[in-house]
């Protein structure tokens, strides 16, 4: 009745799985071999250098948790959580919410710092926050917004946070490796990311990295972690050092193959030169979503260039033209999220698929199916737009 | 400094992962799409009718959760238990007692069935703890014990817990489509299964099923489900009907596309073909290792075919043979675990890694590593005993 699936070669240029790099694809396809196979604890390994190196920090605990990222999201409030804990969350999108609802599930207090979407966190709110919940535990933040394509200041928060004695639980999953993401420089204690976005891996797992301060909470634990998939006590048995690891999950092991080639295609060209790629795509994207006439939500010092939430042109069908540039040019752009839906398009340069070829084709793709409608555009000025920016 | 990872070609017959069929390799190799493409929908609309086909159910729930069958046992436990709730837990090895602890850590009762590692749970046992707490509101069991190979009655002791009004918990991790599961017939209400043990696929996917009674309890919990990831009143808005899928988190894409290619070979060979297949194997690899003066630690009414826990003969290191089995002959058996570490090896035949070629590489392989030890042998008996029991 069914037949092997294959699927047609779409550009993703969404928020996220972000294009795989070939050499991935192929990398998650090699033969699969036991988990205690001295070949595959050689790759944990190495897994964890790499991740070391992405994440640039020397916790121990650098580990990708084996579910994706809304898992490493939970396992840091899972462990790090204990209930009647107060915590304080900065919520600048609808990432931020989600940390809250991890929070109140876990039978913590979430004390709300509320920011207009679109905008980075405002290190003063959260100052003011915390004077005024001197018992809080932990602030929570996510680095950029996936949902607004806003950067926050992590390094000012995590110094904010540690004034005030608090651990911090960083959101990372769309910055790691597309920004600067600079874990033991910022002092954070715990951060989660994904492999589906700027690492240009597929989706379905989430590194994690804890620092001393943070492990020591969840080894002093007065009540057992709720979860024992993610309980990290035990996790760190099968994941920690040494030859003799303890079987706790079958690790998911041909995805870990394809997390190592990212990350070595990651470490091939360096975290400096990825940023700068980010940066100068962004910009040529930019150039050309200007001269079309549509406008970015967040302010330009705040905002990411791996993410870019646009207004949608007056007039326009915003889920027909998506549908249109699926269906004409296989190209995915992402559409608004929570409250921002059906108001901005969010438009990925993630990772591999941060490449000139790419703006191109976003740009010119947009031009032909916008000029379907009443939008006033100015052939061509877009392209050139384009051409200029890379200079 | 690290280089691509090139694992080395291994024959898994360990208690899982299992060989991969290269059809599913090749699978997780196609390019990645979005999780909200409508190719990707359809995609998820297969796979719900082939795991309803191999699950042997017309349940709506029936679905892959994005992580690995620990992630599915805690599905199941996460979302029926609620706090102060008491569980009558069955244990007959390792995969019972971590069901009897992730109901502790939700706060919920579990009242242990114990029972003799290496035999089926006994009926008469459950039917006295019942009997003993008639507050019960789920019994759990284990179906294919991946521990001891023992394979217990899943219909009897559905039916006596729904005697006693208990929902049932029934893990089938190692038991789908490697012999017979048939949720609808026994009357389970909430059943978990594994990619990497009969279906061949990678490690990392946990396939569930829940029916109507078992979606009425967490629909109509007092309190919310602790886990956000893995809360089936969220993840239904994307898994759920219609063109519409509400974003959850970005589902594991090619993780996803081997599934689908394993379930659709078990579909091409049929399930009752693929129980015969087992057996016949099994009782072939039987014959081998009997022959080698090896006995099987489970009673033959209530041995699984696709899992043999076989006694190690005296005076051999357990561990070195392993190890040179891997070394010389790239295969993997397992070791014991928990209270049989050291005492057995578990040899898998599972899914694609059930067939004569490996049967007959097993046995001689440990043939000719165990004549080095001062094991009576007849050489040849064995290879003989193998091709007799094929017929």
């Amino acid at each position: 009745m069914y037949q092997s699936f294959n699927p047609t070669t779409r550009t993703l240029m969404g928020p996220g799985p972000s294009d795989v790099n070939p050499r991935i694809l192929s990398a998650m396809g090699k033969p699969t071999i036991g988990h205690l196979d001295p070949e595959f604890i050689r790759l944990m390994d190495e897994l964890k250098g790499l991740l070391q190196f992405a994440f640039r920090t020397r916790n121990e605990l650098t580990i990708p948790i084996s579910a994706p990222g809304s898992a490493g999201m939970e396992t840091c409030f899972v462990n790090l959580v204990s209930p009647g804990d107060k915590v304080v969350v900065c919520q600048n999108g609808v990432f931020g919410s989600r940390m809250a609802d991890n929070v109140r599930r876990l039978g913590g207090e979430a004390v709300i710092v509320e920011q207009e979407w679109g905008r980075a966190v405002d290190p003063e709110a959260l100052q003011k926050a915390l004077k005024a919940n001197p018992g809080a535990k932990i602030v929570a933040f996510v680095h950029a917004e996936t949902s607004t394509g806003a950067r926050s200041d992590a390094r000012q928060l995590c110094e904010i946070a540690r004034q005030s004695d608090c651990l911090t639980i960083v959101d990372c999953v769309t910055s790691l490796a597309g920004c600067d993401v600079d874990i033991d420089g910022w002092g954070a204690d715990a951060v989660y990311s994904g492999t589906q976005k700027c690492l240009s891996c597929a989706p379905g797992l989430s590194p994690v990295s804890f620092n001393e301060r943070a492990v020591e909470v969840f080894k002093n634990r007065q009540t057992p972690v709720s979860s024992w998939f993610l309980d990290l006590n035990l996790v760190m048995g099968y994941w920690g050092e040494g030859q003799t690891r303890a079987y706790h999950h079958t690790a998911p092991v041909n995805a870990l193959y394809g997390l190592h080639e990212a990350l070595l295609i990651l470490s091939e060209e360096g975290l400096e030169a990825s940023w700068q790629r980010h940066t100068s795509n962004h910009l040529a994207l930019r150039a050309g979503l200007e001269a079309l006439g549509m406008s970015f939500i967040v302010p330009e010092p705040e905002r990411l260039t791996q993410l870019n939430a646009v207004t949608i042109p007056e007039g326009v069908d915003e889920a027909a033209v998506r549908k249109q540039l699926l269906q004409q040019f296989n190209l995915e752009i992402g559409a608004g999220l929570g409250s921002l839906a059906g108001k901005v398009w969010r438009i990925g340069l993630m990772g591999y698929a941060s490449n000139p070829k790419n703006v191109m084709l976003c740009v010119n793709a947009l031009e032909a199916v916008l000029s379907q409608y009443n939008v006033h555009i100015n052939r061509g000025e877009a392209t050139a737009a384009v051409l200029a920016a890379y200079g």
